[in-house]
């Protein structure tokens, strides 16, 4: 999306459009000749909304690629996923609930096993479990002193943790220290550009990394820690700045609230499960003019590989779409953020179904699935352009040019 | 479109092209499970060619956005309409009929009403009638004198006019001198950039403005002048430089006769009404090798919100069909330069029908409208990839690489 000229064009009016992401929604059939998991579903409240919707097939970040979380939202929020890129420590940040501030440095830490000779004997330490990590987290946090930052480390899972060091003048411009083998030392941590930034930040990835060896030096199996994936907050314009939208954010995953914060959403208290989503909606519907809700079960199921739970949170979802025509959205899209076929047990590249409800449509399909999708009259389109459509839709965008 | 690579590919031959404009063909059902102006028209002519044509959905300039007259003409003529922009001063002097040189400098023009303190209590001077408009730029362009240029004021229609600045050195890069709300000072034009030519063309504007102050300085309410909207001829390769075609244009209306222009393109004098273009398009044929064809009253009905009359004016070409086909054009399309659906009764973002008539074509339909265009072999496209389409179907491309 061309956000200079949503910036241009967008008006504040009094108009609402609601952004409902089942996470991972689209799929394939099974086998040869089946339905998807969205064909298969039965879902009489979405078949009969989108024979008034314009249907189409939205594709994530560009043909062939699977998206990660991050890139698949950015593209929904209409942020090109190859230019912001946001990285594996910001991510892995936003995912425990950290609150990542504009010049703040996150990285991917995994406790992992260096040998007498001071090489990798195992990246992931054993597979430590996870009340053995977060303990060894505590004790970081206890000892670390590094000059110049405040340092935070975080538990994720298991082996797993991240590192955010909040300071001045810090770059995420740096290369991993984790070799990706076993056998070999761990690499140094350096600059990827030369700056004064870089410089600094390399030094105080390293005196991290060195300070951890100490601390964890009777911790064996988890006696280091390799760092990888810096990155900082992505400066990406706020809702409010690209389209003049007071947007909330509805979201039970710590990613997907920290991916909504960093489009500048409110963050709604959601209530319990996909129920409590709705009841969160309607709660807050007053208060703002965008609304971004988030359904994850879908993509859990689509990644156990589990065809039919994954229909039955679709279903789930169809039976509150009642509930939602109700509140009287100006333009409601409906689509996912990547597909995530339960037949791949993955993320995909595939195109995923998108329907988009408003007073002007042109309806060609009188049921809500990845075929009928293929045939709409927005044919494949990229993801990027959800938001001009959802604001065109609302009647939110002046003419481009007399 | 890559004007490079048209200006690389493209040969001299020839087979001949047009390009039928309806304005504003694109539309939208009045009601929920209605047809369109296009689908519910009674159009056997235009549907037995969709069965033997290429259809798509022709998108202009980017995804929810309304275009204006001049990016939906720029996009159907291969320019990219985000970089080429044309200035509200330049379409207002195209609409006029003026024909603007290459180093000009275009502005709109309105007639306000400066109160006693120097203050604006009317931006459009009460809106004047059409009579006193006209008397009041002949009194300007009897009396002003502005230094190092020579001006040229025409008018629009009631309050409103345009002025043309015709110089060495001159830009279009200033701000306007209407400060959008009553009760304000006018704003002195000032530079939107630093350089001579901004320096140079803000002391004209300011100039104009001191100098229509005083000749209106009995003529209240119109007692003043606000403009906006400055800008030059925008540089558009012409049709000869970029595709080698000889165009010519056929339209009623001063402002596509304007945009015409600014691709190099011929200008037909037209006969009386839709029937009357036909004819001149006949009349012209052994000239050239392009013809775009304007109609303009499918856009004023849907401006009106007048489905049926839209509808109707659909049926008038419709008739005139088996005429521009005994013609034998080599390829042709019909299509619009955007929506302008009488549910909206403006401009639209919506997909464009397009139909693409040659010999070598995918067809998928047996009707053109809308739903059928969606399905089409062409999918849903941006509007700037037409003209490649067509020389591609007229056989004037060389093969891109060995």
């Amino acid at each position: 999306m061309d956000l200079d000229l949503m910036r241009e064009l967008s008006v504040k009016t009094d108009s609402k459009i609601v952004l409902l992401v089942l996470d991972g929604l689209g799929g394939l059939p099974m086998e040869a000749g089946g339905q998807t998991e969205l064909e298969a579903a039965n879902t009489p409240n979405l078949d009969s909304l989108a024979a008034t919707s314009d249907l189409g097939l939205s594709r994530p970040v560009t043909a062939g690629v699977s998206p990660g979380s991050g890139p698949g939202h950015l593209g929904l929020f209409g942020y090109d996923p190859l230019r912001f890129q946001v990285g594996r420590g910001v991510l892995s940040a936003l995912g425990v609930g950290f609150e990542l501030g504009e010049s703040d440095l996150a990285a991917r830490v995994n406790f992992a096993t260096l040998d007498d000779s001071g090489r990798i004997s195992d990246r992931r330490a054993g597979r430590i479990p996870s009340e053995k990590g977060e303990g060894l987290v505590k004790l970081l946090n206890d000892n670390l002193e590094i000059e110049g930052v405040e340092t935070f480390v975080m538990h994720e899972k298991e082996y797993r943790a991240v590192a955010v060091f909040r300071g001045e003048g810090l770059s995420g411009d740096l290369a991993d220290s984790d070799p990706q083998r076993t056998g070999l030392e761990p690499l140094a941590v350096k600059p990827t550009e030369d700056s004064p930034e870089t410089e600094k930040s390399a030094k105080i990835a390293n005196a991290f990394v060195q300070q951890a060896n100490d601390i964890l030096a009777y911790q064996h199996p988890a006696n280091t820690v390799l760092v990888r994936g810096f990155g900082m907050h992505p400066a990406l314009p706020s809702f409010d700045e690209a389209y003049k939208l007071g947007a909330a954010a509805i979201a039970s995953y710590p990613m997907y609230k920290g991916l909504a914060r960093l489009a500048g959403m409110e963050l709604q208290k959601e209530g319990e499960g996909i129920v409590g989503e709705f009841e969160t909606l309607k709660k807050s519907w007053g208060g703002h003019d965008f609304f971004f809700v988030h359904v994850k079960p879908t993509d859990a199921a689509g990644e156990d590989g589990d065809f039919e739970r994954k229909a039955k949170v679709i279903e789930e979802v169809d039976a509150l779409i009642p509930d939602l025509l109700d509140l009287g959205p100006d333009a409601l899209a409906i689509t996912g953020d990547h597909a995530t076929p339960a037949r791949l047990k993955s993320h995909s590249w595939h195109g995923v179904p998108f329907l988009l409800h408003s007073q002007y449509t042109l309806p060609t399909a009188e049921a809500f699935g990845e075929r009928a999708c293929a045939g709409g009259s927005l044919g494949v389109f990229p993801a990027e352009e959800i938001m001009g459509l959802l604001m065109g839709h609302a009647l939110k965008l002046n003419r481009f040019g007399a």
